[in-house]
């Protein structure tokens, strides 16, 4: 971990990336550092609500944290996600690889729908509902669809997808008071953070939350020598690691997998402890089922493994 | 529904079923009885502990309800679903199908492990945990992991499975207080329940809950001529809708294609009010992703529905 | 295997069934007796062309095979399998679930397609070819797309889908000249067959062959005591083994377990032997992409085995 | 198509990429050039086996085609693939994602096999082989598991997995005499290729051909303005397009799409004509079945594409 003075970094994006890579970093900080900075919305649009990047979940950053090297694990934590303009907006119909295929055709066509934002009240409400939903409105629940570092091989890989070092997993889980881990693949592990969303259903099943351009705050720190093989996370409650692959069945077993290999060598939950903990306690939440790589989260709660921390030092 | 003065039947089985179909009835119920009766635990032992009958299931009818026909809804409310014994099993390591194909290989072998359950405390403890676990004590939260109605086309299916016609879906939310509609594919429905667990992680992942038998009770109704393709259920804070299949991916699209029929045809949502709602709000649980077809539960609360129900009327 | 003189029995149905199951027998058969029979198309019409019966691969049968019992192998002999009439049809568009989602909303509407079938001249050809294949004449080549058994567990499963008993594979390897081994699961093995094509392409992707009513002959043996876990077969140039789930790299999970298992108990490829004979001589074959449960079939060119089995005798 | 006079390029490697991507090209070629160079083998080891740069299936180039743009078609003959030296290798275990999660605990452990490859003869040949291949010898059947073009959005993806841009699809039809089509993302088209096997059986189900260096011969030639979704390709009797995504159903899915809007686009079957003749006609291969993308191929033979072609002329 970050030792020393925490420096607090205000920056201001004047580009973005449309992919996760080992791009010319925008700023370097210290491990323990704290960035202040802002993300366009997934179409390119800042706080304006102006297009001044190309769409396609553009990415502030590189963030370069020094020391970080290939087998550490980056230390993400999720301070402060608010949306800076009132203006969002979603797409309106259910994505056809997420109802029957025969049904497809049944579907209405989809445009794009406007939602006031508003932020201190914190609701969002549709500009100009179609019928049926004139009374909705939403409590604002922010959150970033795509983050990421520099993927391994020297990869630059699509903020359209995912992996195991992050990118597009659309989870709502991903929100302030949330602390990530990422694997290190490249020196500097190059951090990159955009896509937020006001809001956002399970499964991201339309292909967008309510898209919008967001403040974001957020520290960088390092745990030197550690290394995971897939996102981890924790908030107040659980801990998580997340699996993003096609089908659902195999980001399912990438996230299981990393939660025993998690249980055991943190936790000290050995042989068939984990399993057993696992099988009657395993909670999934389903990240996203829409981009090309969808995301399953395993979580396990927190007084869990404090209740059974006690009961092993007896 | 059912009019009339509903009956209770009190019904001690003395046989059970591990395929679910049109076998002979056990007993005749009107629409709006409500029958108490026991099922053993998945392996054929009953409130003794003594098995009585094979492993695999096994279930307890099934019901015929008067009246019941091809095309129309049952209505299942589940009332109390109590373990009545205090010893449960469950298996002990995550099936090699939850996991990373390179991983399985380096899972410790599994075992039957036996749990205490005490009913009245409302907890669960294992009875000689693995070390790591010895402070583990859960609370109990029981369900009922297979029941459903005989199939279509004459067909009889394993209780290891599920279909369109319920199953063994090894979902938690089936509890107390669960209100189930199935679809009617024969005279009288044929309802069957089984397979008890004391409670249960989600996804059912080690391949068993903490299984038990049970003391149920539950009604069962009708609705006539209302057709559904899918299991729906409700309970006091969603309703939902069940998609039984593999991969997850398929189990998604019949839930989320089952909840956009039921919004249409319930809540009047036509073209994309359904669908907007769904994008920012929708819930998904996972049933199980350990049998042969994989479980999806796809939710919507109900203050929303009232909400937007409220809105509409404006 | 039979022995003693072989029967032959000419047999004419006169009701038919839509699920595989214990179903009263039609005839009882000696291990190595032929059977001359008839099978009607999918949608239920006999060779006059009539409906006799009704849609959803209706399968005559079943045939119930003396001294079967659960744990042995049913051997049939596909010998002939002959359209019986001149007209057979087939659908006129992909299925929606084989092509992208988002490609399903830009198919043409499909309709029924005929074909006028001409078993002398061993060709099909549209009676009333859409624009742009007026010319199109394609050689016949007769399968059988469902045949099986009585399934486990006093199961009956629809003509729909497929499983370790056979059932609707449509798999255009099965055709006259091949033997397919099957696992017994109820006493007397009860063989069901029906749902003929005069021809079909890899996959049934439009989620029919030529559909035809058929002449049938086929005989059928035991191998008692031999217990196998999925269909199996061979033919002039190869052995194979069938894998019937969703999805189809489940499929392609249950094939290759079962050659792998094949392998090593019926030619002796202990250790490594199988695998890497498999690894670099495998084909594989879809059989369907439409079905309930997709088929792969694994196969392994006879040659091969005979090279390897002379080497291993040196 | 490139016109005037057709260079010949003799092209010896010093670096290679496990990424496929905007790397700076090592050669500028005029559409219709030839190419001759070498690649080295997955483990990166070159004609002389030493291991010259590292493992990951490393590839030779890439070549910059003068003239190619974003929605041109890249053509790429494979003219000769012929192995430099006399030692290949495979793995000798079945991937455990290619057999049943419950298998995967009873195979063998694998190792490295070498196989004596004669290019003169036509064959390899296990060095040590195990108990019972003592009597294997394979003909040769050359093929490139690896090749393709710098993705879109300025992506560099694993040479492990694969794309619409090609790369790893690891499928026994890119062999000499095959053309292939790739759409082209980038300027200059940046073709890479490496990853020569021996021979592979279908799937690449060990996750190894038989790996060698090759010296290759291919020409590169554009399609101006031809936008394309998917690699397609053409032999001596057949034209085909692939699929590279898991689970393998969605490779099913993006092959068949492709097919259709290429035999509408090229061969003018409109409506259902594309259908109907796929649907009885269609043919599949498996690419592979063991990397991070699964590949699969569709095929249309090209003798119905003539016959209707005439068909239609009267």
């Amino acid at each position: 971990m970050g030792d020393g003075a925490m420096a607090v970094h205000r920056f201001t994006p004047t580009h973005y990336h449309t992919a996760l890579g080992a791009h010319a970093p925008v700023l370097n900080v210290a491990p323990g550092d704290t960035v202040e900075t802002t993300t366009v919305d997934a179409g390119g649009a800042d706080a304006s609500g102006l297009r001044v990047t190309e769409r396609g979940n553009p990415q502030t950053g590189p963030f370069y944290v020094e020391g970080a090297a290939p087998g550490d694990t980056l230390v993400v934590r999720l301070e402060r996600i608010v949306p800076n303009r009132s203006g969002g907006y979603s797409a309106s119909v259910v994505a056809p690889n997420v109802v029957d295929p025969e049904y497809v055709a049944q579907m209405p066509p989809g445009r794009v729908r406007a939602w006031a934002v508003d932020a201190s009240a914190g609701t969002a409400a549709l500009v100009d509902p179609p019928a049926g939903l004139e009374g909705l409105s939403l409590p604002l629940a922010p959150m970033i669809g795509c983050f990421g570092v520099a993927p391994d091989r020297g990869q630059a890989i699509s903020t359209a997808t995912s992996g195991p070092h992050g990118g597009n997993m659309d989870y709502r889980g991903f929100r302030a008071g949330t602390t990530v881990y990422l694997p290190v693949f490249a020196p500097g592990a190059l951090f990159h953070i955009g896509d937020g969303h006001a809001l956002q259903g399970d499964g991201e099943i339309v292909g967008t939350g309510i898209e919008i351009s967001m403040d974001v705050t957020f520290s960088l720190d390092l745990v030197k020598g550690k290394r995971i093989g897939w996102p981890r996370g924790e908030d107040a409650h659980h801990v998580f690691t997340v699996g993003n692959a096609r089908p659902l069945d195999q980001a399912v077993q990438h996230a299981t997998t990393e939660m025993l290999r998690m249980l055991q060598a943190e936790h000290g939950l050995q042989g068939e402890a984990a399993h057993v903990l696992l099988g009657q306690c395993v909670q999934y939440d389903l990240g996203n089922v829409f981009d090309p790589a969808y995301t399953m989260v395993c979580k396990i709660a927190k007084h869990l493994l404090r209740q059974v921390a006690r009961g092993a030092q007896r």
